[in-house]
């Protein structure tokens, strides 16, 4: 079987997870708890905090929040922060922001959505012009989870910044997290991260924040998180998580030039008169979208799968909203017909040459077969 | 070691753990994703919830929500029920309620308070005369987490809902389920569980509602959980908790009556020129709460936990809230001297008898030798 839908979700790390295990078998207490067992575990969850932190922050000027997910970090962001005026958000946002924004509209803030360039990164000028005196917060996703396009967050938020001071600025790090060589700069106020697309487990994610913002918690209870996230903190999931990322980053480089080797490869191997191919030499080489024209995508994800290939058609997360078309995908000015062949395609440093050639083979087997039995 | 902190987590169950290891080291997809190996995730994800809420209602009237924890759901019942009029709770609700419904009176609804009884059940009478034509929501904890009172939700929300059908009528079941025979009856519309308790992992919990129910998600995003709650699914700690919660409700009753005959035992060998029973003899078996006048709980915790026998003080949840003396304590009427000197011992069907008994010496020994010392 080749995965080829790793921004989906990742295989968890054997090697961290065997690591992590103790965390349910013998450290099982709960690390509220005032005896050594306990308190010991909260030790461990404050060296994870650090650990994870120290990969893209200073924790001088930093700190974070687990989380039981991505998703939830981007509705900590964007309820907590996007409280009153307005809020400016992008069309390429993955759904934890953009349905968290919608809902905030209907309840009576006004959302102001900045338009894509054809990669699906933001269009900054226009993103620029609907910042005023009254944003509360800008969120705009670090790597666009359906094209891989990237957002210059550093740049834009420092643009933001200059326009309003005041205005908070998020940013969904989901898909660079781990992938991409980056440090948060100082405008940056809030970055969600997830363990699940890095090699850790789901219902595991993080807020990083910058020390000096003020957000209320999003769940309320026992005050765990130093009060900004109640429940029981789940020790094995952000363990794993904190051994996933300290593995991942040790090794982003080479395996940022791995993943860079196979993405070309593939770009190359597949036949262009049967793909278009969506994502820009820009994108993070993590994520290769491409259109079939004429083809259903989940046609050929399903042909696929029978041949021992795994691929994605756009987000995972989106498949629930029954929608045939993504909007991430319509807002990069894609055609319908197009957008109904779009196909992610997304890899792991696990990922071999081998691997993408017969997967550029069995994809292109299956267009040419589909569109020669349509002639 | 003697582990006697059950209420604050259970040890996860290794049969269990090892069952469900395979949807951290294989089954890993993304239950989303619209291939085979998602899908049947997907229809794995939809059996947990059948059986797990099986085991408490039917599941032609009810339907299950799988949430990160015990405290989400209930921030999800409290915030999501409690939009309008009044919203009606216990002084004995744990933090997760308490610290919403605290929440939502800062943002304008009224929340009024009942009163406890001295064992720490809800005072029913005044409960019911809080109730009027404009209370959205009434949320009576199950078990309370800290003195294992027993509140008689059937009877309870019948009453609500006697006095004013529209209301809903939510109950944190977390120290209840898997551990008391009992299923959830017409009038209760929501349920909040948590696997750590029972044997699962932290980190998974779950909200029960009424299938007729429109209550919002209280995490927007990709539209999991048929839209009410996003993020990617758990899996492994979903389906631990389907094992665990199967295992348990399997074995209730012999369990019960096991841990009554350890509860029995204990509170028999506590010395009570030392000890103050807090419990009464219709709390749940499962939590044993006594004071030590005079001697602090936390200066007992640690010598036990020196000597090999771990115990709580009150909710492990509240340590962070930082408090000397616990508000259900003070609520149940008890003395601040009392207060200072709670000890909440908790037990677990694995506990023996023989553990029981060394505890009681250790406990006994521990208090006499600080009582001579002062007197």
């Amino acid at each position: 079987m080749i995965y080829l839908d790793n921004a989906a979700t990742a295989r968890p790390d054997a090697e961290c997870y065997k690591a992590a295990e103790k965390y349910i078998l013998t450290d099982y207490y709960n690390p509220s708890a005032l005896y050594a067992g306990g308190y010991n575990l909260h030790l461990e969850l404050k060296k994870a905090g650090r650990n994870i932190l120290s990969l893209v922050a200073d924790d001088e000027n930093y700190s974070i929040i687990f989380t039981s997910c991505g998703t939830e970090a981007d509705n900590q962001a964007i309820f907590c922060g996007g409280r009153r005026g307005n809020v400016v958000t992008t069309g390429g946002e993955h759904s934890a922001v953009f349905s968290s924004a919608t809902e905030l509209s209907r309840r009576g803030i006004e959302v102001r959505f900045a338009g894509l360039n054809p990669d699906g990164s933001v269009n900054e000028e226009e993103l620029l012009k609907l910042v005023d005196e009254k944003t509360s917060l800008v969120s705009v996703i670090h790597v666009n989870n359906e094209t891989g396009a990237v957002n210059d967050i550093a740049t834009i938020s420092e643009a933001v910044k200059n326009k309003n001071p005041r205005t908070l600025f998020h940013s969904d790090g989901v898909q660079a997290f781990g992938k991409l060589n980056f440090r948060l700069t100082e405008n940056i106020d809030m970055y969600s991260v997830s363990a699940h697309k890095i090699g850790g487990i789901k219902g595991c994610g993080a807020l990083i924040k910058r020390k000096k913002l003020i957000i209320n918690p999003y769940i309320y209870g026992g005050g765990q998180e130093r009060n900004l996230r109640s429940g029981t903190e789940n020790v094995f999931g952000i363990k794993f998580f904190e051994l996933a990322a300290l593995k991942r980053f040790k090794h982003l480089k080479e395996n940022f030039a791995h993943v860079s080797e196979l993405n070309e490869l593939l770009r190359e191997k597949l036949d262009k008169s049967l793909f278009k191919i969506i994502s820009s030499y820009n994108s993070s080489p993590y994520i290769l979208t491409v259109a079939a024209d004429g083809v259903r995508g989940e046609t050929i994800l399903h042909e696929a799968d029978d041949r021992g290939l795994i691929i994605g058609t756009g987000s995972a997360c989106s498949s629930n909203e029954k929608k045939r078309y993504s909007r991430v995908i319509l807002s990069c000015g894609i055609s319908e017909s197009m957008a109904d062949g779009i196909l992610r395609i997304s890899f792991s440093h696990e990922n071999t040459v081998e691997e993408i050639s017969s997967a550029a083979e069995i994809l292109n087997s299956i267009v040419k077969k589909r569109k020669d039995k349509m002639a």
